[in-house]
């Protein structure tokens, strides 16, 4: 955490002053290293209180939003891992008995995956306690800020969507 | 990147609404998956353009910023990955060519990387071009709206070195 806070206080240095040419990579320095500072704390909230990490949070967060459970490479693709890492993760949960394998109704070869009731009652105490680190973190912030922030956001997904792909591969 | 964006979608469906009780948690989602499409456009222009990738496109921009170079601790610190990590990236630069090994000149059993000229007459190519992709991902927003951006992200990462410590354990 402090090395990679290190590194875009460094990088913002470097970009520091009032050309508004370098305002975009201003804005997406800032970005990048308020999400790995919010991470940070997030991690050592789900260290300290549940002696869990991010991974893991994020792997039992897509467990319980399907019920009917995901197979191994949907898991993967939700999360962004390799397979070789998800499988890691899911052997651990099954040797606590916080997620079960489930045989495909449609498809006996292919296995799925889903949280045990222990699973989902984790999960339920994780969820708000997360919210809560959130609101803490950006306690700084009144409504109007955040509501601004969200608006601002949302603007900047769009742009990217469309502008993203402008440079040397048009796909649109 | 096609599943995390996914990934953030389904949680922002999940809180959308006018609850003010949940923003802090819609702008948190809305922050990590800006910064995961626009690090999917960066990844996927450096693969195009150079053949490189982000955790190489980042040591390399380490490396351009400190002439004198930096042992293997200090990127894997800066880098926030593990020093293996760092050893496999640095082991392909050296056979490359981009980066070279120097002795610290005050304690002789210290190993300092550094770039060669080869390494820092790539980075500077890599560095306009990657400026050339941040403000095409940011097109759609005005000068005001980055400005504001920008003032929004600053006060948030105080407000988060301020309250992200509090929950469960005070440091200030």
């Amino acid at each position: 955490m402090a090395g990679d806070e290190g590194r875009s206080e460094r990088l913002m240095d470097d970009t520091e002053g009032t050309d508004d040419a370098l305002l975009p990579l201003r804005v997406w320095l800032a970005l990048f290293s308020s999400v790995k500072q919010i991470e940070g704390v997030v991690r050592r909230n789900l260290r300290e209180d549940f002696a869990s990490t991010l991974p893991r949070f994020d792997l039992l967060s897509q467990l319980y939003r399907i019920p009917d459970g995901l197979t191994m490479g949907e898991l993967s693709n939700r999360l962004m891992v390799t397979n070789g890492n998800v499988t890691g993760l899911i052997n651990r949960l099954l040797a606590e008995g916080l997620v079960e394998r489930l045989v495909d109704a449609e498809d006996r070869r292919v296995q799925r995956v889903s949280l045990t009731r222990k699973g989902r009652r984790l999960f339920a105490t994780m969820a708000p306690a997360n919210q809560a680190w959130i609101n803490g973190v950006m306690a700084g912030l009144g409504t109007d800020d955040l509501r601004d922030l969200h608006r601002l956001l949302t603007k900047l997904k769009s742009s990217a969507a469309h502008h993203g792909q402008d440079t040397d591969s048009p796909r649109e």
